[in-house]
């Protein structure tokens, strides 16, 4: 290293492992304000066998989620920056979608040797930026080489147990809501795929795939208003609607035209927009609850919350299906992202 | 699916990712007795957006490793059911090397669409097998494609905070000491780069390869003798030893004829063994302590306990230095397993 402090990008085939450690835990010292709860608690971080903190008497939650470059991106598309925050995003995602609250972030990277350790910080520095606001400590993680890129994150969180959302908590006669609007990261993809260059995208279509926002503080004022059933949208709505009705036993109906879609999707497609619905990434929240509840949840939440439907009883085996406003239904296409299909 | 409730060997393709974790679920239900006391205070396992189970007041302890196709093995060496072994192996020595109990694991697997469902069960029964000889709940985990295997595997864990083995805790005077052998997953190794074929190899390489033991049981073993400061050796033994050197602010003198080789790996070489000093993959414990207090563990431990050196005070920066028996200093020709390098 430059004695001036300085330190040059260098290929991670002559940094090391353990120097690029090294510059990891201090990258994610310093993105953290000391107060930080999870942090007070933590016993040992990065550098030892194991991450080591205080225990409580909350409910515990612990989730993982991997992306794969060629898979799940293409740095054609997606910054290093971009994908430290997505990285951790689709994990969060998931704690949200339990109603509670990350304390910890571990993360295994898999890359070729011939990356700049650069790349690896600005991995890093997105990460930890989201990390930073939501108070989730990065206290571990496995560094590896591997043909391409990869980054799994598992990420812990809490929950009282009376308000954890579940699945299977949906009955016939609630709601359904999601945050937000869906359809721009699969039309982002759909974009990419036929061709178009990532920078030429529409901003909002780029952010909605590269930068999802966890709904950490929405599913606080869901829980907070009794709403106890919930769901991220990560396969797609009616996939992930489906996971909820099979959990519960029921069944769904979504009305297509109350769906509210990206505006960068809406002008791309005629008639209901099926590639909206079943298209996977979009990390807003869905929930089934009482509508007064919803709509009291709703008051405090800063983004929209849209009611798309309702739960009825199953009459075969539990299913969702998607009406037109004049509530004939529509046939089903698809049913969301499923690996290895 | 036959109506006779046997299960057909299917591609993952033709499963889906959806039929897959149900098949994984079932086959984890089934490994653990109902009494495991992980399981007991697990609120929900696979199935919902994240695992959630109750909370206690011991120091928490999480860890997680990856092993990567074409870089940590290959299948003309590695059984699926190795590879599930081996994947939970790694992790588990970590939290040994905290002086923890497992508690719940989270299996990130990667694949081709082209494997057989039947492979993926393989590697859940190697799995499995392992989880249920130490208690451990495979609460949750995520499938993914990829153009190769990799299983990034995260575990977390409990320890007594005034129990905790660290790396921190080594203090000059004290004895230097490791369970079993070492060497013989370097040995493996270097005989299947050399072109050997897996299936000739001796049966004790490819286990010392592809089946390591965690510790935990020999880790308890030395936590109840008052011992303080571990670590697994997965990086070498000089490697690994250094880090608990740094960690600690002291060097290390190892007596290199007195560290107990692989008997597969002995015969293959003549002088001091650094192949086996260095290589990494023992996944066997190294401990620090005072040499009553390693003695007295001993006693209690089913397996071969050897003091191999003695941690001292620094003279410049910390280090380990491998002497033979006339007290001669061995020049180092690698200090271990480093990624990216």
């Amino acid at each position: 290293m430059p004695q001036n402090g300085i330190i040059a990008t260098m290929k991670l085939s002559s940094l090391g492992e353990f120097g690029l450690i090294e510059l990891i835990r201090k990258a994610s010292q310093h993105s953290l304000s000391p107060g930080t709860k999870p942090l007070s608690r933590l016993v040992l971080g990065i550098g030892d066998d194991a991450a080591a903190w205080r225990g409580n008497e909350l409910v515990q939650l612990a989730t993982t989620d991997a992306l794969v470059e060629g898979v799940h991106f293409t740095f054609a598309s997606t910054s290093w920056k971009d994908l430290g925050h997505k990285a951790l995003a689709v994990n969060l995602s998931d704690i949200a979608a339990m109603g509670g609250t990350p304390t910890y972030a571990f993360v295994s990277l898999c890359c070729p040797p011939d990356v700049d350790s650069d790349d690896v910080l600005a991995f890093y520095e997105g990460l930890n930026g989201l990390a930073a606001r939501y108070d989730v400590v990065v206290a571990g993680g496995n560094l590896t080489r591997a043909p391409e890129v990869s980054a799994t994150v598992f990420v812990t969180g809490e929950v009282p147990e009376e308000r954890m959302l579940t699945r299977s908590a949906a009955r016939a006669g609630q709601a359904v809501a999601i945050t937000g609007n869906i359809g721009g990261a699969s039309a982002a993809v759909s974009a990419l795929r036929d061709g178009r260059v990532a920078n030429e995208l529409p901003a909002g279509l780029s952010a909605a795939l590269s930068r999802p926002e966890p709904r950490l503080a929405e599913a606080r004022r869901f829980t907070d208003a009794g709403i106890r059933c919930g769901i991220d949208i990560s396969d797609g709505l009616l996939a992930d609607l489906t996971h909820i009705c099979e959990a519960s036993d029921v069944s769904a109906v979504i009305e297509v035209e109350r769906v509210p879609l990206h505006p960068d999707c809406v002008s791309h497609s005629q008639g209901p927009n099926m590639a909206a619905l079943s298209g996977g990434e979009d990390y807003e929240l869905l929930v089934v609850g009482d509508t007064d509840s919803i709509r009291r949840a709703a008051e405090t939440i800063d983004i929209a919350v849209t009611i798309i439907g309702r739960i009825v009883d199953r009459v075969d085996a539990p299913r969702v299906s998607a009406i037109d406003a004049r509530g004939t239904e529509i046939s089903q296409t698809g049913k969301g992202w499923n690996h290895f299909r």
